[in-house]
């Protein structure tokens, strides 16, 4: 059986805080009848008999029968488990973050897992009960973190939560991003000579910003899903997004370029417009991918890195890229 | 058994796209011993066990039995199943939204639904698998609305997909995002005399704007999935997210003023820009749940009307009401 997970996470989110011992447990020598009438006697106090645990007298885990496989069986009174079972089945330890099992689980089109310790001792399961109600906690919780709310206890408690308590899950974001549109002032602040010399500039400054958000936050979403879900190369997978940014920042650069003649009839203003915007646009896809994988190096939720933070700092580099290129071309 | 839902939805992301036949069907007047001898038979058949489905001679769905209490009744050659069987399991129909089924499923804690026609005939099953699949596919589908994509066939070929196809995915959204961009400069433009008035007021154009999408994000989070998954009282909710924003309009802006009169020393902006960031706070968290409840009074899948959509129509109104307000005070 091949190790399934590397990182070790904080408890709350560990799969210990899931598993059930609840389930049908059999030694490699019992016969599959003796199995059957161990289903069939305890079949209240099972919470999930979808799979039969085979362990060893030393109770390591040696492999699954699943129900279906026990039923089928014809000698019943004579086959052993240990003869019938799959011995290559995915297994989670204790500390495993639970999103890492629901992977494990879809990867392996499984609804259940076994756990066992770091000795092979097996611990019990996570039924598929466990696996739905973390498969929709884990959905829940991505769809926050987009909103800038991290929440680390009972997620479900939102909905019916206190006004007081809401506020304290929405406003430390919140002022992160205020602070973060206060850097921004000054960096406009900055370029003040630049502003008042072409005062047109000021007018492109919401879409600059806009469309480096919009990119950004379209790659960040397939990016942290492409790593929730697969290996990926992320060198390769940045080159790649890399030339599509620049297929998407080209047609963007050139529709601007467009308008801002034919409204604005100046030349020098579509060109600081265009080029600010074909390097944000770029710049934004690099970031979108480099941050989260920076929090997944550092073995943190790679989603921790997305919405907000994101979104300030490209804000604050896309105004940044914008007055420069605008200060460099004008004088 | 009570009915489960309304709305009749597109055939891509109906019930009927998963449901399996391979399921155990017994009738009524069947006995324990022999369903029991069924699932036996017919173990490799089978797709899941977890219910056996009960019908009556017409193959009306009548009731369904659970496997463990299908293991653990004593006199099984004289008990039948309509004696033992559970008639009020939840059940959806063939055109059922798979999003409401999975709905259902979370909120009845069962990892197993029949699916019955309009005439109540049986027709097959979701098994655990099914609604394992389901969940992970919404999940991934929500996440790529807040992206600004919108993914109507194979959900999961996004990560191999051509680069052509990649840019016709992305593009649309961020071309209409541009779109609305361009109508952002011209609004800007409208108040051309009031920024070379007070050129102040450029500087914190970003911080406007980002401070309304921000919070019009976290509103909208946490309102799609409340709908999805409770019933809720829309105009309730609003009062009560009307009076969160109202506290959280009232910090951000007396955090913003107080920064403008200590780094910019101007009363005036200082009073423009926090009553503009106060009204848009509030107007946020308005449109917040005002376009996705639009979208579901429509019959529509509510996430489409937030990410992107939202977000442009909150950047033009911010802006707006930012310079109106300036324009009042200024003259």
């Amino acid at each position: 059986m091949p190790e399934q997970e590397k990182i070790q996470e904080p408890q709350h989110k560990a799969v210990s805080k899931h598993l059930v011992g609840a389930v049908p447990v059999v030694e490699t020598t019992t016969t599959v009848e003796d199995a059957r009438a161990l289903l069939r006697s305890k079949a209240k106090i099972f919470e999930d008999m979808s799979f039969v645990y085979v362990l060893t007298k030393e109770r390591k885990l040696a492999g699954v029968v699943s129900l279906s496989n026990l039923l089928e069986i014809h000698d019943a009174t004579t086959t052993k488990i240990g003869d019938v079972m799959n011995k290559n089945f995915p297994f989670v330890h204790p500390h495993t973050h639970q999103e890492n099992a629901i992977k494990i689980a879809i990867a392996n089109n499984v609804m259940s897992l076994p756990v066992v310790d770091k000795n092979g001792i097996f611990v019990g399961a996570l039924t598929p009960k466990d696996i739905l109600a973390i498969l929709h906690e884990e959905h829940i919780e991505d769809l926050l973190h987009f909103g800038g709310i991290h929440i680390s206890e009972s997620f479900i408690d939102i909905f019916k939560a206190k006004i007081g308590t809401l506020i304290k899950l929405r406003l430390p974001w919140l002022v992160i991003g205020l602070i973060g549109g206060m850097l921004a002032t000054s960096i406009a602040q900055l370029f003040e000579t630049t502003l008042q010399q072409e005062l047109t500039l000021a007018f492109f400054i919401p879409v600059i910003v806009y469309m480096s958000a919009a990119v950004g936050a379209q790659t960040q979403t397939i990016y942290i899903r492409a790593v929730a879900l697969e290996k990926i190369n992320t060198k390769k997978y940045l080159a790649r997004e890399i030339g599509i940014s620049m297929i998407i920042g080209f047609v963007v650069s050139i529709l601007i370029a467009l308008y801002t003649i034919l409204v604005f009839k100046t030349a020098s203003v579509a060109l600081i417009v265009a080029l600010a915007m074909f390097i944000n646009v770029i710049l934004a896809v690099v970031l979108a991918i480099f941050i989260p994988w920076l929090f997944n190096r550092a073995g943190k939720d790679p989603a921790l890195g997305s919405g907000p933070f994101a979104t300030i700092l490209q804000d604050i580099l896309s105004l940044l890229i914008y007055f420069s290129v605008a200060a460099a071309l004008l004088f």
